[in-house]
């Protein structure tokens, strides 16, 4: 696939995903490494909490957001994350679920700092199977730009 | 260590984490499952990039950070994160860094729509071992009341 660049995008500009399905043995693995509560880790302990079943981490969902975003955008020589605000996780991502990402460019400016490069606004939507979303978030990154 | 539950905070409190260093293979596997781009990915590359060295995912370094502090705090039955602004990677996280967080309660307040649990913001600072800040971030969540 092309590697794209900062003059390859226009605000509104939408890309979406391929998808990626989440096996419980994911769910816990990266819940015994990163996120060791008890509705992330054991399908028996979290029938007990208020979720009722085994749930992912948020931070295993965006993680995989990051992951389908990265393979759908392919920038050249990547995309560095600045920051991200408005992360929400309105539904829990749940073993078999299926993820897709959605992302659409807010807005772009040329980086003051790093004349080689951009900056691009982007909003995140990460959906399961039956179209529900289960994160969104605003992110901005630096983009390289063509050599003139 | 005691299970802590939301009566056993005040904002200003302040809990700091144990520490937990980085290797550069789990940059590397990170990386691979999460975000593969070339300054995550391989040395030789990144030396080619604006970071000149291997870096840490920023997701990553999130995902750290939520493990020292579900360590740290220990919320009985978990802490269930509500969303999260105002995430930034400040310094990049490099191989062998050494990471700690100190998170303060911004504010309290009970649940509306959960009686059982009540609402917590807090404010994460993630150092390395220079002292220099890897990440900030604000983040809510719900947290278990002791039944009366």
């Amino acid at each position: 696939m092309n590697q794209r660049y900062f003059e390859d995008l226009k605000a509104g500009d939408r890309f979406k995903s391929e998808t990626y399905t989440v096996s419980e043995e994911q769910i816990i693995s990266f819940a015994r490494e990163f996120d060791p509560q008890p509705f992330h880790l054991d399908l028996a302990v979290a029938r007990q909490t208020m979720f009722k079943e085994l749930i992912a981490s948020g931070w295993h969902t965006a993680a995989i957001t990051m992951r389908l975003f990265v393979k759908a955008l392919n920038f050249a020589e990547g995309a560095i994350g600045l920051g991200v605000d408005e992360l929400r996780w309105p539904t829990a991502v749940k073993p078999n679920d299926v993820l897709q990402v959605e992302v659409e460019i807010v807005d772009l400016r040329e980086s003051r700092s790093k004349p080689t490069h951009g900056v691009v606004r982007l909003r995140y939507v990460t959906t399961n199977q039956r179209a529900e979303v289960v994160q969104t978030m605003m992110a901005s990154a630096l983009v390289l730009r063509r050599s003139k």
